[in-house]
């Protein structure tokens, strides 16, 4: 890990580096992208199959997901795992109960009755990834919310493997999640076939789930026709630690991230320089050990960082400005510094609150704003699955009390007939 | 207009036509906005002051209005509006509080903290059409809620006339709604400027307001670095009307919409034929009328619909179909309704809401979802201008409680770096 020492503002340079990494030119991916949509909405359910065959190696029947399939997946998951799902199921789901708005409505002025409407969406579509990051915690974190919104009619769509099958930890967890439909399609294609529909496939209004670059870039084009989630680029951790921290934790923890892959960010901001080299060193010993040393080499060493702050509320104006996805708080009293953190997508705060309790069990959210959009975008919750409709009534006394100041607006914007609604009415 | 009689679903390829209207080939377009968005990146101010001088025919000393143009445009405003424009804000603002949301944090589980902070973005962009369609009620609308929310810094666009001028009851909304910069740019350059930053223009976090189609492309290209309102398409109203009801209120309201743009769409549904039959006669007497006849004659031409359904259900069923951007109820008791009413920008309830009502002055925001998108978008609003974080705490025996099962999860998931962030505490 590099290790830079605060100088005036001499970490704004890295930080803007580490925004772009997941930037690049996706003219070819576009292409292909297009090609598949335009296919999908011309030959549907065939070019599904057709799809699937090409890409994932499967010679399928159908594309729907069996109740056989089901039950054949959680035999094999166990016992033990499906109430460690129940259990992580119930936390997310009280979570994400606190997110849900009602609606309201006001009569602050006599005659006059204003309010919103809040309604969960009707279908939405959930990808999740196949292969080696085929993740249950990812259908708990994206079916949940949607269900505790009120979404009546939930479909995911996930590649299968060679053989035809869907892995059954995912099949286990869409289970436990009350999915009401499965099917064994991925990539752009089942982004198109979520958009536009299909012989087997009813079109969805909202497409949410993490995916490869195909996946992303298809979801960015349907975007419009169905609303889509935030794309994600690479993963972040940035962890703020004050002196005497534990190194070893600290170690931990970034290369819990970096493990994810090679782009994957790993950043602490400490005021000690004795702990940035403890860290700097523990991390070198724990990689060594890791499973995944290769991910997590390149990863570290590409985008990891020790940022040394001159006092606490500069290490809490970079994190500021990373805007990280994950940020660890470990200082002496964390509650204290959380007024002062702006933007940061999940915020985990003390020694004993690694952020992978997050990631499956906790109940908040795992998927959030990444590349520093914590800026501007939230982690998807029940909000993002429900929407709002304005209403308003007037009396007939109440309009004419108002009509014209009304008219006088028409009049400056130019639009008549706009001023002769009202008009028409007295 | 046209009058369908409801057989079946005879009214479904009328609907899908109807929304795709707006669906176009951009690549043209796109291709002049990357230019124009690479050149203000390069280029900055100097870029914005050439663009304004090719497309508005302005030659800027300086892109920032000054506060002497302000004071200038106050005064040609007069005081009767900007009293209007006062109490437009009054209305406007305490509709968008009741949009607020809080912070919450909640102790369930011993020795567990969870939470969402709710905050303001820092910075937002607005833009702001010029020449005809410089509306004030644009900058109340877009400014207003941002303000609520508590945004600390907004920075509005719009191109200046020829004289290098700005409309002065934009400048003088600006003034209303607190807006706290004023610049004389506008089309994808603005954009380009708002989302990258110049030597004169600071970066923003969000960008909203309507636009021209180089505008809105713009918006789209650089959404994902800044995020963006929802893109909107041609106008719509709807109105569900019942026997008995006044076909010159429901000309006038179907002609309110139809002035804006050619691409406007009017609809009524109706389950009497007698009224749609009066309804059609009073369209076209009313349009003779109108100042605005041009426009409005071809937009009601060819987006104009009567559909005559056999009850008041179906009636709701093709209007939730259509989910229009604004959806008018005259039946006698329009409140009773309302829970059926699953998709729509904003509803105005009963004969004395016409639509215009909603756009300047009644305080439901006029920035509503179009072309089907209220199926899963929302009314721009003070959330718009909010983000959340999560947050989470574990004491060392809550974790120690669960850690078990975190650890079950990063094993099904294959991610043992994760399982030791867990292990390595204790």
């Amino acid at each position: 890990m590099k290790i830079i020492e605060i100088q005036g503002e001499n970490y704004k340079d890295v930080i803007d580096s580490l925004l772009k990494r997941g930037e690049d030119d996706f003219t070819e991916v576009d292409q292909v992208v297009y090609e598949i949509i335009s296919d999908i909405k011309r030959n549907g359910d065939r070019a599904l199959i057709e799809y699937t065959a090409k890409f994932d190696k499967a010679r399928l029947e159908g594309i729907k997901v069996s109740e056989n399939e089901i039950a054949e997946a959680i035999k094999v998951v166990g016992d033990e795992f499906l109430k460690i799902l129940e259990e992580a199921k119930e936390n997310i789901t009280d979570y994400h109960k606190k997110q849900l708005q009602n609606s309201w409505m006001s009569n602050e002025q006599e005659g006059i009755i204003l309010g919103q409407v809040v309604s969960p969406l009707e279908r939405v579509g959930i990808y999740v990834p196949g292969g080696k990051a085929a993740y249950p915690s990812t259908v708990l974190m994206n079916a949940l919310p949607a269900k505790v919104a009120g979404v009546s009619s939930i479909a995911m769509v996930t590649p299968p493997n060679k053989e035809g099958k869907v892995n059954p930890y995912i099949l286990a967890a869409a289970y436990i999640a009350d999915v009401d439909e499965i099917y064994k399609v991925g990539g752009a294609q089942s982004i198109a076939a979520l958009a536009y529909g299909t012989e087997t496939i009813k079109p969805v209004n909202k497409i949410v789930g993490p995916g490869n670059i195909y996946v992303a870039r298809a979801k960015r084009a349907v975007f419009g026709l169905v609303d889509i989630d935030m794309i994600a680029g690479p993963s972040e951790i940035c962890i703020i630690a004050d002196e005497n921290k534990n190194p070893s934790f600290i170690a931990a923890d970034l290369l819990s991230q970096a493990e994810h892959d090679e782009m994957a960010s790993s950043i602490l901001i400490t005021t000690s320089k004795d702990l940035a080299m403890k860290v700097k060193e523990e991390v070198k010993i724990q990689t060594e050990k890791a499973e995944r040393r290769k991910i997590i080499m390149r990863a570290i060493s590409n985008y990891g960082y020790i940022f040394i702050a001159r006092n606490i509320d500069e290490a809490i104006d970079i994190a500021n400005e990373i805007a990280p996805e994950h940020l660890e708080v470990m200082v002496d009293n964390p509650f204290e510094l959380l007024p002062k953190i702006k933007n940061a997508g999940a915020i985990f705060l003390g020694e004993y609150t690694p952020e992978p309790v997050g990631d499956y069990f906790a109940g908040p959210n795992h998927t959030l704003p990444t590349s520093g959009t914590a800026k501007f975008s939230s982690p998807l919750g029940t909000y993002d699955f429900m929407k709002k409709s304005s209403f308003l009534y007037y009396s007939k006394e109440a309009l004419r009390n108002i009509k014209d100041k009304v008219i006088s607006f028409t009049e400056a914007e130019g639009l008549s007939a706009h001023g002769n609604s009202i008009k028409v009415r007295f």
